[in-house]
């Protein structure tokens, strides 16, 4: 068969496709196998339970189960859902929002795709614009979506703040930031995915305010973070404005597999992903916002996350710190303070290889994890620090994490030996 | 907030935007509602329970809900499902199928999107090429997905047969057909969606020998079809071959609420599906596949179609045929042979108004139903036909039916009186 310009995109591998499919391989490989790559979230028992329970409920129900899986949804959405959230919502901002204000899609990946679309390329005047992200590594899912033939993302280099305990923090260089026309939006995923960084509120008002300054519209990725499934260690506030637009997920929450994204933002453009909606999907899925409403209307959502998710990914978080404590002891690691979402990203400073040659090896054992380089965009200019970390999804049962990390300290370690070796044998 | 040049195409109000707005519309409307329009599928009590004790089952296994909810599926969607269906499919079409041969996507209606601008549009040879349809008028939902600047349909004007009991039935026209390089798929739904007419197992096969003969790909939107739903009330046979994309879908059996496309395709295509997938939407979602599994494997989804899905819409085309019987005994209706899907599509030859203002005055008297126009590509060349006819959705329960087609009658006769009366004015 003959494909269009526009179907070259999907034939060639790219960094998303690349990365999916090495996932799927992990599901079908041979041995044991330690899952700590993709961003799929625990199971978490206690959360499962009511979730399931309010199945059940739903299920029991004729006319409500009927409504459910037999009826198109509205194409912004369902509007019982939309409207309690904006209820909520309206609570937690101090702003009063309604339906209008929020969008359902399926999923945040199919948010991304329209709203970077929206906000950059070529405009009416003649300009091109990008998508600015003002603190790279920034989540390797943006990268693909761009529809334009030039690269829609520009990021700016983090600085980076050296920690006692072997830890580190990515900073928004603001010196370099240079908000201009040529930008069409500013865009944070807020926790960072892939560090766990947490912007701080201090960042986020600097930003916000170099935004409004410019009348450029800032994206908030909160798929981590607040106010759900808020997975947030260390204190932060949440916000929305006019100029925001925020998206959410019940994916973290423990729902990746009913694909449920929000999005809040002004009428206008919750009018945009609406008529988005119709013209590609008729409606978004109907189960996710069903399943949630009673939670949110019985004010539940929140303690959910107050007193389920967040305390059981602190845990793990815990747990993953105490492992490399004790299986990299000797290494020369940096973990990037772990504030927030369910990754821990570890920089080896002057590894011998780079994290893809790294990320390859630890596959061939069994090992998932993602390498560094697809966080950044192509077209930054490179630097040795983009090819030294790797993500890890401590999310994983214990065990898988315990061995993989194990694993991951070895192969490290024979690196990091086999180049002291070399440089003695050349000093002979 | 300014945006891009592509964003312009979801600010404006589209053909799709404007129907689905409209039948929004109907949902929050005061009084008395007849929900003709839209392409719901009916409540079917037998149906719903047989689905809700499915959801029940899944809802009860701890382990089964927490992968459905709770897991990233494959970017090509569920392998389990994608091999049940791959072995029924087989059976049906005398072709081994794999799951490679098979892709899930959140909707038809996304799979359109990526199908047609993947087939349309630029090539890497520097040409132009369009979706043909060889039958028009033809799915509403086609025409507003093209990316290119340039329209990516191209209609061929249906031929006439008339038939006994004021029915009429479209036929292909292949001596216009002219299939060449300037297409790059030809694309047909069966049962067609507006007419309900099931193109026949000739025309079928001479379409599929002309796309052969020219190695372009010959897409069959089959979301009414076969093998399921098999709303089909007529003899006809289901087919797949390596040079046809086939597009099938749960909606129609029930479920529109959970999103589930169904695209059967050579590998090449389902590569590309599977890649967008990953790219747009990680992954689609997991609960369609999930729930009908089991229906699957116990060979149940068969006799659900056979036994209670075709006889329900059997019974209530028939229903509404009786009605226009009654209600419009006196005015020049011509019923489209009503073969298939859920819609009769009715004409009344030189109606003095168009079908908009009929649509318009209609839906003030609170009775929903569609208009003819939007139905062709807007660049087929007009002609008196394409504003003569209205889809009514029969679906919709029996007391609406009457009232809505009784509403329609009576607005109808009077535009015909008004005519008559204007006539004889003249004539004086």
């Amino acid at each position: 068969m003959h494909f269009s310009n526009f179907a070259t995109r999907y034939q060639k591998g790219s960094g998303t496709v690349r990365l999916m499919e090495d996932l799927g391989r992990a599901t079908t490989a041979k041995g044991a196998i330690c899952q700590l790559g993709g961003g799929n979230p625990a199971h978490i028992p206690e959360v499962e339970a009511i979730l399931r329970e309010a199945m059940a409920d739903l299920t029991a129900d004729t006319q409500a189960f009927g409504k459910m899986v037999g009826e198109y949804d509205a194409p912004g959405g369902n509007v019982a859902f939309r409207e309690t959230l904006a209820s909520l919502l309206t609570e937690q901002f101090g702003l009063a929002l309604s339906q209008e204000n929020i969008a359902i899609t399926n999923g945040s990946q199919s948010s991304f795709g329209l709203l970077f679309n929206s906000l950059s390329g070529q405009y009416a005047d003649g300009s091109f614009k990008r998508i600015l992200l003002p603190l790279t590594p920034e989540y390797v899912g943006y990268f693909d979506v761009g529809l334009a033939e030039q690269p829609i993302f520009e990021g700016r280099r983090a600085e980076i703040d050296l920690l006692p305990q072997r830890q580190f923090k990515y900073r928004v260089d603001f010196d370099s930031l240079k908000l201009n026309q040529d930008h069409g939006a500013v865009c944070v995923s807020r926790p960072t995915n892939p560090t766990g960084n947490v912007i701080t509120d201090g960042e986020m008002e600097a930003l916000r305010a170099a935004c409004r300054e410019q009348n450029i519209p800032l994206i908030v990725d909160g798929a981590y973070g607040l106010p759900f499934p808020g997975m947030i260690f260390t204190p932060a506030k949440p916000f929305w404005d006019d100029n925001t637009i925020l998206l959410l997920s019940l994916s973290k929450l423990g729902l990746p597999g009913i694909r449920t994204g929000i999005v809040v933002a002004n009428p206008e453009v919750i009018q945009l992903i609406q008529n988005n909606n119709a013209i590609n999907s008729l409606a978004p899925s109907r189960i996710g916002p069903t399943l949630l409403t009673p939670l949110l209307q019985r004010g539940q959502l929140q303690s959910i996350c107050d007193e389920l998710v967040r305390p059981y990914y602190e845990r793990k978080r815990d747990y993953a710190l105490a492992v490399i404590e004790e299986v990299m002891a000797d290494l020369p690691i940096r973990i990037h303070k772990p504030e927030g979402a369910l990754f821990l990203w570890l920089w080896f400073e002057n590894l011998p290889v780079t994290s893809e040659t790294l990320y390859q090896e630890l596959m061939a054992q069994g090992v998932f994890v993602l390498p560094s380089r697809p966080f950044y965009p192509e077209v930054e200019t490179p630097w040795r620090h983009q090819e030294e970390c790797i993500r890890v999804n401590y999310a994983a049962p214990d065990e898988s994490v315990v061995m993989g990390l194990t694993v991951i300290a070895q192969v490290v370690r024979e690196h990091f030996q086999a180049a002291v070796k070399r440089l003695k044998e050349t000093d002979h």
